[in-house]
């Protein structure tokens, strides 16, 4: 998507090691309009796999996330990384390794709002090694539902998170912008 | 606002302890378009304070305060409660005392994102007792900003947080569902 690739390459900043700082209208200061225009993106592209609810993780997924559920019409659940007392006991729980903090973070999803039968779309901002991707995708699994869809905003496509992704068959894989390398300081995209 | 209070009448659990589940609709699972309204009527309530930038915490507050931007057409901040490693070392922080799990959590903004001179509305999903957003109100302050406009969905006015927030003189408070009482396992609004 132009007006996203733009905006990366406008504002984005190589930090080094492979990490993208997108801070100025991703990860911590949020734009509203473009988040609206990615939604509505990914919304055309997943519009024929009969999702009937949108997936993702906190914190960095839920802009995406909310703006593509709005377009499709659907419910969206972000998986939470720490049970607030809210949560019933019983919970589907799964480890994920974290990419920028080291170690693992939990994702939680209570039955209550993912249950069997369910044709789950996951969308996060990040594509990286597919590690919190694959963790939602257990989490679906474990509660009966399949998943029909995974888009996110930015694919990292030297972390190889598609390869990781590819052993779920037919499942389509779209991202709004591909970059393929991030060597030398560069923010080289797909196309 | 209508809509939302009839969402919580219908879907809204009174835990007791002044606990009130919305996780259905708000807090684990998200209804987009209860957000989408929400955010364009707490935008009209706040169309005339001249804001310069949405201000939130994550994580709950991301989707209203994201809906509200986007009908304003302001950027939105979210305060982080963990410094991500694309912050840099200098960054805003300030403590608040955390009221469904106990201790405090760090409110943390980097001053790329929040300088001098900004005129800020801070939304949030609850308005309890105010100490997270007078979190939120010292960080404005303290990076040299001016608070314009607080506006939550949801107020719990038993919990005192619009007393707490009443030494900030001038500054409009706004709610879209106004809970008075929630003892004896009810749920009543102030209208």
């Amino acid at each position: 998507m132009q007006a996203l690739k733009e905006r990366i390459q406008n504002e984005g900043k190589n930090l080094g090691g492979g990490i993208l700082k997108v801070d100025s209208f991703i990860n911590h200061q949020v734009d509203p309009q473009l988040m609206y225009l990615c939604g509505r993106e990914l919304a055309r592209r997943f519009k024929y796999v009969g999702a009937t609810k949108v997936l993702t993780a906190e914190i960095s997924g839920i802009a995406p996330a909310l703006t593509t559920a709005l377009h499709l019409g659907l419910p969206v659940v972000y998986a939470r990384k720490h049970k607030p007392i809210t949560m019933p006991d019983q919970i589907y729980l799964t480890l994920s390794p974290s990419h920028t903090k080291g170690g693992t973070v939990e994702l939680i999803v209570s039955p209550e709002y993912l249950s069997g039968g369910e044709r789950v779309l996951i969308i996060d901002d990040f594509l990286a090694t597919g590690a919190t991707i694959l963790g939602l995708v257990r989490l679906a699994h474990t509660a009966g539902s399949e998943v029909v869809g995974i888009g996110t905003l930015i694919e990292k496509v030297f972390e190889g998170g598609r390869q990781n992704l590819s052993r779920l068959l037919n499942i389509p894989v779209e991202s709004l912008a591909c970059i393929t390398s991030m060597d030398n300081g560069q923010i080289v995209f797909a196309d």
